[in-house]
């Protein structure tokens, strides 16, 4: 059994509308490669009792939680006093962090505010954060990021090669254009009771000019057995009288 | 108080990283128009105990649930029998939908997996599907919507003008380039404590083109309140020597 993940997007702004998300998909894609099941996403709003309850929950749940946003220097970053809340610990400044930052700053500039992301969680473990030095933290099966992209990105390759891993997924992707999924259904389900192992995907696309298709995903930790059932996938889009492509369709 | 709303993005393929979801931010722009407060988002995957488990726990814990995904023909769109599961009644044929799907494919075409499609939780009312005819349904505060934006879109559309709805968020923003949050954050907590019924957010940028910045957001359900926090944010930003400019960052 491959070690089990959770996200938790902290922030007002993607529950607004205002950003959209484009973490979950980093993170996913990586914990695919990493052999690392990722099993639930929860966005959550910058709410103090919200925070400590959802990580309570979810740290006891997975292997893995990663979290994502709210440790800036501003009011509404609240990640890290509220991780420390949910592990009983005080939030205190981190002697090293504090000493990078302050380098990092001219003199004066380094305030109460960027203070602030020095304080950590007593006994988390930095994060390094080689795009704007404030750093992310692991405290026990926590790992908190950054919400910005670019940064989230570093930290989660600072990550990841410390991370308990699993057995990598296997994907294979065969789409053809012009066949709908309800004229495949039953073939598919056939395929999909034949390997139980197998996790078969089944989604249509419909491409910017207008033609229509369907994607079918063939994934598991098996590199055989998902040939196997890609081959016979494969074999199912030729028998309705449909050309497979390998790969995903083209945007 | 307005009513309060999740979402739960049923669908493995978020969770493996194969599809960027873009329906949260529709859901939660569109929501907060409609005066529901966006409270929670999980992205579960296509497992019925969970799908059946998590359905439970939230629909008792919001005013409103919005489901995409898992709706379609296929052995892996299996949210309308979690649902009917959740809420203890029978998955049977909606005969009107049933109808309305007979009509639209041709002769022959109309199989089992495509009858899957017309099969609602008893009780549940369709939600009609302008793009291509297989429906959507409401049960109890449950509303269950396709997983493609197009048709997820669509269905929220005829959904809207039924819900129970409240006052709709007031939002300003400002930002200012070469500003830092970090500069503006012990001016910025101070406007929030004089404006607790105001939700103001920072967010940091940076453009294509490697200039950096802050947006300010303002956001509430009083509109006089909101314009008078964002004045005070626009005041605070000349205060410290730049210009704010109203609006979101051009991307």
């Amino acid at each position: 059994m491959n070690p089990t993940a959770c996200i938790l997007v902290i922030g007002n702004e993607i529950l607004s509308g205002r950003t959209q998300d484009v973490n979950v998909q980093y993170i996913a894609r990586r914990l695919a490669e990493l052999g690392i099941s990722l099993m639930e996403v929860r966005v959550i709003p910058d709410i103090r009792d919200t925070i400590i309850n959802t990580v309570c929950d979810v740290r006891a749940r997975f292997d893995h939680v990663f979290t994502t946003g709210g440790i800036g220097p501003t009011h509404d970053d609240i990640t890290a006093p509220c991780i420390a809340e949910a592990f009983g610990v005080p939030w205190t400044i981190h002697p090293e962090s504090f000493r990078l930052l302050e380098a990092h700053f001219s003199p004066g500039e380094f305030n109460a505010a960027r203070q602030r992301m020095a304080t950590l969680p007593e006994g988390a473990v930095p994060i390094r954060n080689p795009v704007s030095v404030a750093p992310g933290f692991s405290i026990g099966n926590v790992h908190v990021m950054a919400g910005v992209p670019r940064i989230m990105r570093a930290m989660f390759e600072e990550l990841a090669p410390g991370l308990k891993r699993g057995t990598p997924v296997t994907s294979i992707s065969w789409y053809a254009l012009g066949l709908y999924e309800g004229t495949l259904a039953d073939g598919l389900s056939n395929i999909q009771s034949q390997y139980g192992q197998v996790d078969l995907g089944s989604y249509p696309f419909r491409r910017p000019d207008g033609r229509r298709g369907v994607a079918l995903v063939s994934k598991g930790l098996d590199p055989d057995i998902v040939r196997q059932a890609a081959g016979a996938v494969h074999d199912l889009i030729e028998t309705l009288g449909f050309t497979p492509v390998e790969g995903e369709p083209p945007a």
